[in-house]
């Protein structure tokens, strides 16, 4: 097994020079938008999302560029959510992947436009792959399904009305699945999309219960670390679930339960991708993502 | 030529309960996310984008479903802007289609999250329209094209960097292009995209001209209207943009020659028309439209 650290600090920074070559450029008018836009999006984050597309995308035959655009597309909506939820009328937030907020760096008006803005490019961009028309259509149906109502939208919303109020463990799950997993199975889900022909339907399957496993594992090791982790590692204000009374993980179930439940949950992901690679040659990444994901410092 | 009023006000009704239908219902979670939604679209506006959608759709072999998902798309973004631009950090206004603004209804967090969840859920809608592939993209492509830094976010933004500030002419026709006509144009070019196969390359043209021309002259008559109309008729606060400071046609202009320019788009839109339909037969609602846009009292 090849070098986990390698490859994703390659991928990353492989993404980061295609965003800074696909956003708007900064000395273009409206230079200001370009530049929140940008702002919000380079040079920050650990790029789960993007790392996922390209992890997945080796289980097909992947155009490298159509990864690019989708790794792309995943991260402009991740990164316009996080804006948005940043901002004063959200969790009004300072700091964020260790730098002012965008809404502190460019006013709220520039920073909710920057979001806005974020989310149409998200799209825009995906039709820059070149796949069949057919699997791009899947993609937008995956991406905006991800992004609205039923999904990161819909689970802030719920998060939104649960805000000191009783969450039982369902409810907290139902949220979380919405907030940050929809996005994080769209994210695995649409690597799988960038091949010459539509994915094989027990391949999506597997994929689509090893991204959701993963997706919940990533969550609690995120409430986990809210309690654990100091706020220079974490890149964001530590303790602020505890400080803003929001039900997690950790308070329902305490430290020791929580960790066994994203145990548990990589468990489970690792099962589905041994069904479609038993030898484990083409899910080798997505394996060791798992493992990130729950061995993560921050 | 049959009665203009009778087709738009049954369009509209019509539209009106596809977006009923469409719209994530109000007793299913995140209900409050589902109600802010709705109240954000339905019952309101003179559905100017739509119209747009279906008189474009005569001119080819347009499917009748497909048009109205791609009603509700552009309608769902025009929508969605409204609610974040009402917002405090915005323009602050709290009235909107006679009605209260979202935030003022729903309080801020929830009317951001209700234009982000628009956005994403206009291009869901997009994907549910039956036509080949191949329209399909063109049709993501047009939408977010739109929608985005190029389009109606970009003129936001120059918007907002200019208030306060000198705007020329031509920095003034370079915002309004941006922040409305854009939408305007992709709404009739996308009704283009509902017919069995690619629309004609000449066709497009001709409605990309007159669409243009119209949203040129549908900013030129806001500005009037903000200047002569009544905040009762106007359905939105008036003299909004004096108060403001913010520069207008009629502010750089004057009335009359304000009036001259928007006849001018208008004279101009039906020339394009003219040139792909010299009969006038498949192109009445588009020259009705127009006269619509330029003869109306809100």
């Amino acid at each position: 097994m090849t070098d986990f650290k390698a490859w994703s600090r390659e991928r990353a920074e492989h993404f980061e020079a295609c965003a800074k070559k696909a956003l708007p450029p900064e000395n273009k008018l409206p230079w200001k938008l370009h530049e929140s836009m940008r702002y919000s999006v380079l040079d920050g984050g650990k790029r789960v999302r993007p790392l996922l597309v390209y992890a997945a995308g080796r289980l097909v035959d992947a155009d490298d560029e159509a990864l690019d655009h989708i790794a792309l597309a995943v991260e402009y909506v991740h990164s316009y959510s996080l804006v948005h939820d940043d901002m004063p009328c959200m969790d009004n937030d300072s700091l964020r992947r260790g730098k002012l907020t965008t809404h502190r760096k460019y006013g709220e008006a520039m920073a909710m436009l920057a979001g806005d803005a974020l989310q149409a490019q998200a799209f825009f961009e995906l039709t820059q792959a070149k796949v069949p028309a057919e699997q791009l259509v899947s993609l937008v149906k995956l991406l905006s399904a991800a992004a609205g109502p039923a999904g990161m939208c819909g689970g802030q919303a719920v998060d939104l009305l649960a805000a000191h109020s009783e969450l039982n463990l369902e409810m907290l799950s139902t949220m979380h699945r919405m907030k940050t997993g929809a996005m994080i199975r769209a994210s695995a889900l649409m690597g799988l999309y960038a091949g010459r022909t539509m994915p094989d339907v027990a391949l999506v399957g597997a994929v689509a219960t090893y991204a959701s496993a993963v997706g919940l594992a990533f969550q609690v090791v995120d409430d986990i670390l809210d309690v654990t982790a100091e706020t220079a590692v974490l890149g964001k204000t530590a303790g602020k679930d505890a400080a803003n009374e929001k039900p997690t993980y950790v308070s329902l179930l305490g430290l020791e339960k929580a960790q066994a439940m994203a145990d548990e949950q990589i468990r489970l992901a690792l099962e589905a991708l041994s069904t479609i690679d038993p030898e484990g040659e083409k899910t080798e990444r997505l394996v060791q993502l798992a493992d990130f994901v729950i061995h993560r410092d921050h």
